[in-house]
């Protein structure tokens, strides 16, 4: 099951300043095979289910290892049998109705 | 590590109408062993990270499998080393700020 | 234009302890005239747009002032035009499937 | 108060496809003088609180006129008062933490 996904991961109990954790958690999905795309209020990513998925987790364990006491987190996802279609391909759908 | 995880699952495609949806993730839940909590915009579940997220995506399969072509699901979840927090513990903890 | 709010407001910079401000934001929702709904991740709202999203612009800016400095909230709202919908009779529509 | 909104609006009874509301929304929010950034899942949005949230509120009223009968929407909306940071920053923060 192929999966878009939109992480925002906020640690707690760190400050206000979170962009080296948001950073640590790029290098970990890139270090699970994935390829985070990076944007203002989170990161997408899309691969199969248990990859992705996976790797949610692992940005949870590597903070929490890395000291931060709380995390809350945001996850958009979404999932479709009808066709296959990857995060590029939303995003073009909009263009092109825009572009019409 | 334990979660505690606000699911909320949006199933397109089949109209407007999307309580039997809801009430079929509800029974799937309780299918993984887990005790979901039903609010007006979501349901609550807590357990061990693998369970609860094992249960979100039986919820993703369930759905295709009965025909749903798309889903868009918003998870909000929380984990914390500091010390052990259930669900209720929560409500309880803004309940008595709210009685002092 | 009548909505249904779930909000879910995490005030950063003010350490992992944050039930006093979801309090805090309970009481803002009370005085604006509305009926906040706690539950473990997060409180549902509803009402005229203005009034409900007036709640949660109160909410900000009830904690800035009250000193915390940075503010991440998480909202699912809904509109619908085909009839009217109330939280309560959203839980009962999935209560009533359950039953079925 | 200056907020950063990430914005993801998910139109109901319209069928499987729903890239044409969404750039129906992107055509709203520029009408709303604000400059929509579209990412795979979702447009971040920043200005004033007011200015912002209108035309949130912009998107409902336009998709329920072209007769979308249901709209659930997820945001992610952050302010802060220790500093002035705009969407470009957050990004710039963390990709600056990558490089380091």
């Amino acid at each position: 099951m192929h999966v878009i996904l939109d992480l925002c991961v906020v640690p707690l109990g760190v400050g206000v300043s979170i962009s080296k954790y948001i950073a640590r958690c790029e290098k970990e999905i890139k270090a699970c095979g994935l390829e985070p795309h990076l944007h203002a209020y989170g990161t997408t990513i899309e691969g199969e289910w248990d990859k992705v998925l996976g790797a949610v987790k692992r940005c949870h364990e590597v903070l929490h290892e890395d000291g931060v006491p709380r995390i809350s987190t945001t996850i958009k996802l979404g999932t479709r049998t009808d066709r296959h279609q990857t995060a590029a391909d939303k995003v073009r759908s909009v263009e092109q109705e825009l572009e019409a």
